[in-house]
């Protein structure tokens, strides 16, 4: 074997990721140090607690409790701890201390990004995070390098396995969200607290960190709009279904241009997509990302958007290209958020919608429907009536699906309050976007 | 706007890819600079005929035709010339004189990838070459540096426009080859010599650039096997459709093991595809690259293959790559091809196969034919027999449809031979394999 560079690889948490991450290292290492040109030696693994379980049979000599000696003497630190503290302290720590970081915390680069880009910076120092959105699908690299010489128009991301596990199986089965998310905490699709996922505020995480690469701007977390997907019924991806659509948890990056000025807008949300779009063929825990760049045109990028040993994938091949610029020399490339184009709230986005509404089965009714649209600026593209309990009579419910073209938010939601409040309207039964279209 | 370092782009060629590279460069000048962290000065465009037609209106002082001088002076060279001279003369001194390359030429690479490689190591300089393979699809740093740390298993790929365009149209319209060709060339999707496209030449140059990547291992072009679409008929397309499956012009890479022992097989034909595989719904000029690895298992890219403005992404974004490496400094990353693993002849390679015969409808004809496939070693999966011309007698021509188990490819050819020079079988009419089962 040739003799290598010898660089030394601290591994921060041993859960679902870390121990196959340590795993890896351990059996391939030899073909990762030719890949890199370096030998890469797992210095040590820091957990809390030693005798925790583990899904991979390590060295036990390999684990200590004692993260920041770990990583002051390492060239590269992989952070796999997940949350905010001590994730960030420990990130911060080794970037200070000029190693290079590879990291799968979405939490953390989404909430502390331009902190922990910035403490890169400092000290020529690299942050590697491919593992950070979509599992082990490449799409970190090909919106940072592959896209750098196009503008990125839209990026519409299928990034939560759980959710999208959760309302394949409504759609394929007609089953209730209630039923399938038991049985996705069952199988281990969902955690045990499951809010993090099926609200969204995961997606919403890998949305800032897509959006942020994407536009070359600075996204906090809370400039994304979030909507989850437990208000989403089987009765409703009944209806989709009639009208040709399914739905998914989507996070849509959009640069907007109006009137020659520029914005972007970050949103998760559930949406129609329509069945001949790529995305619709998404099945189970599978993640997708669809991009529209300028001059590329659309792309797909399509895989398995978590799992520890996948994961794990998008871990190491961080790590080799560490070492790799370890032995090339140079300082790290940091994020351009140069752009930095202003972030539009949701009430300004404009998408089409699907107002679905159940109306008593008067004459005069669809008048007074579409008086209220066209007074709140909502125009209509298409209307479907049908009788809910048909008895040939009038007098019954009927239910009215309405598809608007495309409205602002807030003069939609302003539109539905007055839906709602108004008395032939008996409930307002769903409102969904439709995107891809 | 922010001072930057200057970076002088010297571009070879100004056709189709060319002429975007430029007008985009020129256009996004500020936004690039913003990225890259340095000012893209395109510092002049090498031609052969400064008078040519170019798709981009250009200003004239940048055009010149001594391309050595423009070369010498360069800090990238972005090279869209095309062939093997004069892009490699030009190649080997822009890296001689310490440049990076950015380069479209896959048959360059696919032809002089080592000694393109060594020069750039000898100086530490960089190649980058995102738009050699799969045009606008991100795919070569997905490979390169995203599944570094994994192990590939397997690369099926819909990699040529072309013949992805006619096998999709001689599917969905049930025409046949020569008229959809025809009218392939009267709407620009294939030249009026088709040759490079349909005989799989195309095809078989970005598999070696693709299988080189993946699997760490120099694989010469000749090495590689290929077969083209022109024997593919619409009856082929029909049967395969009657049979759940597409016809497609895969491009396969793919690693073996025999006891313990691994050895790689690139390879270029038509293949049935199965109906449900995501390669089946790659339509028109389209391209995608399916992707199976160890640990990450099953990933997709799917994209525009081709395209002036769609390849110019993918160089552009290799521009600022190179650009921002220059301003990092540290040399380039070379090339991995330490694994160096054996390359499997054609006639080793085991897949599926489906091998319709015309035979006579008379007894003991099926016995006959069980018998040779026997005598063969060539195992049988599955059998469907029609009868050509129903007339409810005997005598006539029945079609036999055989699937079979995996089987070598030698052994399989030698015993279609003896079909085709037995008595009972009147006509091979296709011998085609199954992919992605």
């Amino acid at each position: 074997m040739t003799e290598y560079r010898r660089l030394r690889v601290a591994l921060l948490g041993a859960g679902a990721v870390g121990s196959q991450v340590a795993g890896l290292l351990l059996r391939h290492g030899d073909e990762l140090a030719d890949r890199a040109g370096a030998e890469l030696e797992l210095a040590g693994i820091a957990v809390r607690n030693l005798d925790a379980h583990r899904d991979v049979d390590l060295p036990p000599e390999l684990f200590t409790t004692d993260a920041e000696a770990l990583i002051t003497g390492a060239d590269i630190v992989v952070e796999l701890i997940g949350g905010i503290e001590p994730a960030r302290a420990h990130t911060l720590l080794a970037l200070g201390s000029g190693a290079d970081v590879v990291t799968a915390n979405k939490a953390l680069l989404a909430t502390h990004g331009p902190e922990v880009f910035e403490a890169a910076d400092r000290v020529g120092a690299s942050v590697y995070y491919e593992a950070a959105a979509a599992g082990a699908i490449p799409i970190i690299r090909p919106l940072r390098d592959s896209l750098a010489g196009d503008r990125v128009v839209r990026i519409m991301g299928i990034v939560n396995g759980t959710t999208n596990y959760i309302l394949d199986r409504m759609d394929t089965e007609g089953a209730d969200f209630a039923d399938v998310l038991a049985d996705a905490q069952r199988l281990g699709y969902a955690e045990a607290d499951p809010t993090a996922d099926v609200e969204g505020y995961d997606a919403a995480q890998k949305a800032a960190i897509l959006a942020s690469l994407a536009f070359h701007t600075a996204v906090p977390l809370e400039t994304v709009h979030r909507e989850g997907i437990t208000a989403i019924t089987a009765d409703m991806i009944e209806e989709a279904r009639d009208a040709g659509f399914v739905i998914k948890l989507l996070a849509v990056c959009e640069r907007l241009v109006d009137e020659g000025a520029e914005s972007i807008s970050v949103r998760v949300y559930p949406a129609l997509v329509p069945r001949s779009h790529p995305l619709a063929s998404v099945h189970g825990a599978n993640n997708a990302v669809f991009v529209e760049a300028e001059a590329a045109g659309p792309l797909m990028f399509y895989g398995a958007g978590a799992g520890g040993v996948q994961t794990a994938s998008a871990v190491l091949g961080d790590v080799v290209s560490a070492a790799r610029r370890h032995i090339a020399g140079g300082t790290g490339v940091g994020e351009s958020t140069r752009a930095n184009l202003p972030i539009v709230p949701i009430g300004h986005v404009t998408t089409r919608y699907q107002i679905t509404l159940e109306v008593s089965d008067a004459p005069g009714v669809l008048a007074t429907v579409a008086g209220l649209l066209s007074e709140g600026g909502v125009s209509v593209a298409t209307v479907l009536q049908t009788v809910a309990e048909p008895n040939g009579e009038e007098g019954g419910t009927a239910r009215l699906i309405i598809g608007t073209h495309r409205a602002a938010d807030e003069a939609l939601s302003a539109t539905v309050d007055s839906l709602a409040a108004s008395e032939v309207v008996e409930r307002v039964v769903s409102v969904l976007r439709v995107e891809g279209e």
